[in-house]
């Protein structure tokens, strides 16, 4: 069975998860990304590789933060981008998700941008498309319930590299609420396929998912021992709905125990990377002079961002 | 007195409707929409006739659907566009419509592409551009009302001349909500004064206009009887707003007897197609297995939709 | 101490209100937003100015008019337009508001247009920038609170200019509610600088500020009286929700006494322009024979608003 998320020359036709991602593909999307980061350094920040194409970015959950990085992205590579909230509108007619799609098709679209509260929703997307024969179509999952949310994972991993070049000589550790992230099991099977020898996990057991270690992983319940000697401590956003659940005490306690504060940091490396996808709820999971640290790459997480966003647009539009 | 929609060289001036539009206006959309939809086939979707030119989508009416298409056809001609959902902005601080457009008007604008829950607004609007020696801002309709949306009625003439060619050989059924639709009426003359012998409509007594034979229409209440030996089938699609009142008794007795299902396709000759505005009521006013089947012609609809508006786009930016 | 809103070499880096701005910097803004006029009365209304520059429509408060207007001189300058409709996003999610800039400046931002329901965000949001070295970001301030509005006092000093060329003869009357205008004390500064020698306030004492008289205006309550003579009547808008207070008997009082009509008209010199910074309240503050009458200048400030702000932002990005 093929990878449904490679074309049979085994090209990038969807981007749906980075589980399953051929390393040489996650590569790719890297080496790809890295010229990108110089065209955001330019006076005038546009490539033509996307020109007259069409980017949906089909947005069935409200994202600012999420689209406003995929439209800037496409439109720094000259593509037309028709920006679509359809909680409001369509399928609220009684139409259903695939007729929208079908309908967006027929507009000759190129790309399809999608977030989704329901996990999969791209991958029905994607199957439909090639089912429909609109091979030229491509999926970008800009992230869908708990399941996925590739161009994070990516754009992490980008920065890893960025900062500590050699994925093979390195300890990670992923901090917080593992069960309820949707790139926490990205970001462990990213790295696991890129090399690194050590991946943690720290967080109460309230929080993550009860077969953890079977994806390879060294769990911690005790910060300060996960945070041992690690070169890169990655931190999770912790969603507020959580807190009014029985699945946590309160913020303040959460911040005592799992907070990252220089104290705790001081345990690992000198020179380790703190990052963070965004957007940050300070005094909750981290401490703003954390965030606002020597050791933090929070806001080059959100240029590279682009960057990797650039690429795979670029990459699927190539393929 | 002078058409409203032409300029004193009788060239497009706004699209308001289709009842009016002489033949041969109709028939250059189309012939000027043909080569559009080869654009769309292209590597690069794009076409310098608006660069420059700024259009504005003003929704009084929230019409996702809508709006994407029309966006999407001035950005392919390359034009600055401009959306505005008016419903939430400046008529709520009680400036009035035609203050409104004063005011757009004053930005240089092009183009309005009018959306209204009020019927005749657009042509208001256009009146008032005209009143106000405003003759380089064309407006069109993208629906108003029960009114009309004369781009929805282009986009089915063309769509039916391209798979029927002869206009004057052809038994067209339009069948369903014809008193609520605001195409319907425009189907109807469109299809007479481009020399369709004979056009029928079908449906329940109460969801077809009291003197709906003046049209020059034949009227069926079975639907069998009204598709018998049929070149095209036009369905229309049921508000479900409508189900609620009086008027019908439920979707399900609705399907019963108007909805488009293979067997009741049958009666049509072999090589009808049928048509649908969209979005589609799967299962109230078509059967999924019409909707996907083989003489379905609902996706090209879109896809000639959009040809057809840029080449409304490029006549009226011409004259 | 340096003037926050000018670079070390004394050009303009962010516009955050007229205040303060030096003569030559507000000429400066005038005499490049002419040949900017031009340009809309073009085929091709576009320039490559700010090619491949991003430019963010930062608003923090829903205003369609004003968003319009920033977003159609950045796209006529060619610069990539990014819409953020904050309120319903990310500060939603516990972002801070500077998190939220911080954020958007690493996605390489070049101009935040920023609206904002607080006096002084915009110059928050500068000061942060240029602590965190970002001075390739500029600011313009699209209104915040009560504070200010400076694109409107200076298309209101850019029309003025047009139709009276020299502002060292002139008498201005600013009339209504020049308590809450965010314009009126700009308007006042403004009209000081540039060497106008009498300057009135008209409007009933709820509506004036307590020591309106150090700006150096002369106050008149009657509106009749400080009518006379002048050369420029500049109406302000009133705010519908003033009236449901104590300050207000009603709308129909307020027109009796402040409403500009064509009898009060008579005093000022056969001459004079009348101004609106819209949208208007026709019959409350401003009489539709005059809105629409031979003095009226209202349109023209909005035409010469695009050109000011296309002005402003020529002049950042080249800063």
């Amino acid at each position: 069975m093929r990878n449904p998320q490679l074309n049979k020359n085994g090209e990038l036709q969807h981007l749906l998860t980075i589980d399953g991602l051929p390393r040489e593909i996650i590569t790719a999307v890297l080496d790809t990304a890295a010229p990108f980061t110089e065209v955001a350094e330019r006076e005038v920040k546009k490539l033509p590789l996307l020109r007259g194409k069409s980017v949906f970015n089909l947005f069935f959950e409200s994202s600012t933060r999420t689209r406003t990085t995929f439209e800037i992205a496409a439109k720094r590579l000259s593509a037309d981008v028709i920006n679509l909230n359809i909680s409001t509108s369509s399928t609220s007619k009684g139409e259903t998700l695939l007729d929208t799609v079908d309908n967006l098709s027929a507009m000759q679209a190129d790309m399809f941008v999608v977030r989704h509260a329901s996990s999969g929703a791209p991958f029905l997307i994607s199957q439909h498309l090639d089912a429909m024969r609109q091979e030229h179509i491509h999926v970008i999952n800009a992230g869908d319930g708990r399941h996925a949310h590739p161009t994070q994972g990516l754009l992490d991993m980008y920065t890893i590299r960025h900062y500590k070049k050699d994925f093979t000589k390195l300890t990670v550790a992923i901090v917080g609420d593992v069960l309820h992230s949707r790139v926490a099991r990205s970001q462990i099977n990213a790295l696991t396929t890129l090399g690194v020898p050590e991946v943690r996990v720290i967080g109460p057991k309230t929080l993550l998912p009860a077969d953890v270690e079977k994806l390879g992983v060294r769990v911690f319940h005790d910060m300060r021992a996960g945070l041992k000697d690690v070169d890169v401590v990655m931190m999770l956003r912790l969603q507020n709905e959580r807190m009014q659940g029985a699945l946590l005490p309160s913020s303040e306690e959460f911040f005592k125990y799992y907070g990252l504060t220089p104290d705790k940091l001081e345990r690992a490396r000198p020179d380790a990377i703190v990052m963070h996808p965004g957007p940050m709820n300070r005094g909750v999971e981290i401490d703003s002079a954390v965030a606002d640290g020597p050791h933090a790459v929070i806001l080059p997480q959100v240029t590279f961002g682009i960057a990797v966003r650039m690429a795979v647009m670029a990459m699927l539009a190539g393929n």
